[in-house]
């Protein structure tokens, strides 16, 4: 009962501090961002032009409400919610059925019409942003849940459901998605499998990979993809779903998909410490591994900088001592008097030891929200400051805040401030630089720099938030060759006529 | 301390009753089954004949040793360990390193000769035996651990170790791989990859798509694909290892992989239940994933023909008195007091409930052992009645059994058993029958009833063990035809000549 409380009030918390496009709507339209083609020189693909021809038939499959063509009603469709990205899209589609999805891909690939999918347009790569006039295919409407089976733990939904609205129904069978993001409240479930979202909980549930049962997509040529299982084990041939997962809509929209969904945590509680070094965030980690073992749900850090942000931008406060480092052990288990004594144990134990020098321990809803806060809002409190050189990669943990360190000692000059945080226990390392405003000469000092840094540890340029636009000319910092050739490959035989997502995912060739 | 004696104990009790081939040298040559591709009307593929040239060219790469074309010598390479197909193989290479792959892949392809890949042979598809004289390309030799990162719970292996031996090495570290089957003496890793293995612990652990982190493979043209990253979340491009996952050597050869292993538990509990209805099983599933949550790791069912099977033909016997239904429930965690009480509370509430009505709980090593042997021993003791019809199903878990007992009474005058048994809380049905010898009449009446009842409830007519040779006609029971289509695509894609393992996992075309 009490997490039920909790989650209720996160979620609508998370809905203030996600200001996403309130924020841009308070902006004047003169500060709108640069087009995306024109600031990095983007060539437009070698795709027809929209004519009324085309409109009518749109409008003949899912009427005329549903074709958009308006300039300002297609302004938030064109930019991504950090305002980074910018396209020049002249129309978007709203179907709402797979046969109309179908319906209309299978016109756009006959005429050669790019379309760009988009589903809550929460990503931080561009992916979900058109470049040059593609249509946006947009899954909003495409927000019905198909099936919640209580006995198997299965949810069937369009993949326009947002992740938060998905929650709250499976919570009415004490049932939960097996993944949890900050962007909750606006995310779609199809979104997510396209981006193969990470979070805060992977570490417990693991990736999509595992979770993901069944996914229906349509297909570059309009065809209906489907491989809507609701089985937890089915080896009959190649699993094509995969191939949808973290492929950013560049094979397939996804329409419909099933996830395995986990039991409801009926004790929730959290740690925050305060730590002296990275290297004790580290031996903390593999301390909470070994002695919280199962009931642990997450592991993230944040050091001294974020810390300064979301207390100097936002209504937050420091609820223990300064420190270097700060340190958030979740635990969630069937068994609130079980998980406090091996949490209490394992925390008197570090505390003893000087591994954490200062803590504090939420079980209450007020405590556990506001302490998550401070690690969730740091993204908020970042655009505050000013522009925000973003970087979400993976490392092997000993060499994490190494790579902060080094950044930082590079760009101390020509940055207001250089910081870590994110999701430890998966290896998973925030990077983020802000300066006043937008400079060339501090990106070239930041990139390939980052990129270097990364590959010669043997990390991933993206670790969770895709290549998408962004980040796509990167990937051979982190795949082979061989890895790169057989995507483009596959991409060839799915999309001959490139027009899913054009510009997106796959380096040029 | 108590588990590691445990796991040991069962590893060398499995060996001992899993005797494969030991079983087979025991029986005389002319009770080899006929081959393969005589009993099931196959046509060979349009390949070229081994010559000398080759041989001398197979030499050059892994020396004279490796080149095996003695007759006796690749008996067992050309059959399976249930003797259930048959291959008429004359060359078995059995190369060190990943570059010699490559090499005899390049070879192969050039001169379009066919490839079997060969890992432990524990399949119970005939998916790693040849049809007609594929070259047997058998990983044994590649069995070198390249890393276990104890920081990580990282494993870096050759595709040729064996589960158990990285196991013995894992548990060093206080690790374990995240699943566990039957065959672990003999099987492979890089086989488990090829079949997308689940398990006994897959309930706990999810599947292995979720904890597979990299894969190298060598292609069909002799390239060898890197995807072998260690991390556990990388977001850059198409997930191409997932193709390598489950596609039975089809697509590429599995070289070496990297897996995300788990924290070995500090305690092991497991109550053997009877029970007098399936749907009290259910019941019983669905408290056990209530009131045990995160510590429950396997929960499995047998009816009583298994239990007649395992007492009648091994020195097996039952510990309680006897049910129609008995049920393994076993808890792994961090914590034996905390883990001891939950479980303790869970069976006073079954037993009182009269949801279980007799059980027994194993906590120390020799009834551990003895417990799991009645489940994992059934496979065995069905062999020892006759000839064995065998069917690894998913199904929802309430028609589960309703399969077995139409079975049954559809088979009964011409069958000696019908029996049913597997992982319920994973959906998963082993469905069985046997009849004194090989009977085309008896199977006649068994296919295409099972999969056509398999797919009236959208079921899968594989769960765990594959396609291979045997269910390969069967994909489109569980599988969409426009899935279908997408697979035989993405094979001539990366085998446009056919040369891995042909007639194997796709149906014709």
């Amino acid at each position: 009962m009490l997490l039920r409380k909790v989650s209720v009030l996160a979620c609508s918390h998370l809905r203030v501090i996600s200001p996403k496009w309130s924020l841009l709507n308070q902006r004047p339209s003169h500060s709108l961002p640069p087009l995306t083609a024109g600031a990095y020189n983007v060539k437009r693909g070698d795709f027809a032009q929209i004519t009324d021809n085309d409109l009518t038939h749109f409008q003949s499959i899912i009427g005329k409400d549903h074709v958009i063509t308006d300039h300002n009603d297609l302004e938030m469709y064109n930019m991504d919610w950090m305002r980074s990205v910018r396209g020049q899209s002249k129309l978007l589609l709203k179907p709402k059925t797979t046969n109309e999805v179908s319906q209309i891909v299978k016109h756009c690939n006959e005429r050669k019409l790019a379309v760009c999918p988009q589903g809550g347009n929460t990503g931080l790569v561009g992916g979900s942003v058109p470049v040059f006039d593609e249509i946006v295919l947009s899954t909003q409407r495409m927000n019905n849940i198909i099936l919640i089976d209580p006995v198997s733990g299965v949810l069937v939904c369009q993949a326009g459901c947002i992740l938060e609205a998905a929650n709250n129904q499976l919570s009415k069978h004490s049932l939960m998605a097996p993944l949890d993001l900050g962007a909750k409240g606006s995310c779609h479930l199809g979104g997510n499998i396209s981006t193969n979202a990470g979070g805060l909980r992977l570490l417990r549930y693991g990736s999509l990979r595992g979770s993901v049962l069944g996914v229906e997509a349509v297909l570059p040529s309009g065809e209906i993809l489907d491989c809507l299982s609701e089985l937890r084990k089915d080896n009959t041939g190649y699993d094509l779903k995969q191939l949808l997962i973290g492929s950013e809509g560049t094979l397939g929209i996804v329409t419909a998909l099933a996830i395995q969904c986990v039991q409801k945590p009926l004790s929730t509680n959290l740690a925050f410490l305060g730590v002296e070094s990275f290297s004790n965030v580290l031996s903390l980690l593999r301390g909470a591994r070994r002695d919280l073992g199962e009931i642990l749900s997450a592991v993230e850090f944040m050091d001294q900088d974020c810390m300064r942000l979301v207390t100097t931008h936002l209504d937050c406060s420091n609820p223990i001592s300064s420190h270097p480092f700060y340190m958030l052990i979740e635990t969630s288990g069937s068994n609130t008097g079980h998980d406090e004594e091996k949490l209490s144990a394992f925390l008197d134990k570090i505390m003893s030891s000087g591994l954490a020098v200062d803590g504090t321990l939420a079980t209450d809803v007020g405590k556990l929200q506001s302490i998550w806060a401070l690690r969730e809002r740091i993204a908020e409190a970042t655009l505050r400051e000013g522009y925000n050189y973003k970087y979400d990669v993976s490392l092997p943990t000993e060499h994490m805040y190494t790579m902060v360190e080094e950044s930082r000692k590079r760009l101390q000059d020509v940055c207001l401030s250089v910081f870590g945080y994110g999701h430890v226990g998966d290896g998973n390392l925030h990077l983020n630089m802000t300066s006043e405003k937008f400079d060339p000469k501090v990106l070239s000092m930041i990139e390939p720099f980052v990129y270097e840094w990364v590959s010669k540890y043997k990390g991933s340029v993206s670790a969770e938030h895709g290549m998408g636009f962004k980040k796509r000319q990167y990937m051979g910092f982190t795949k082979s060759k061989s890895a790169i050739t057989l995507m483009h490959r596959i991409k060839e035989l799915l999309d001959p006529n490139g027009i899913f997502n054009p510009y997106k995912t796959l380096p040029d060739p």
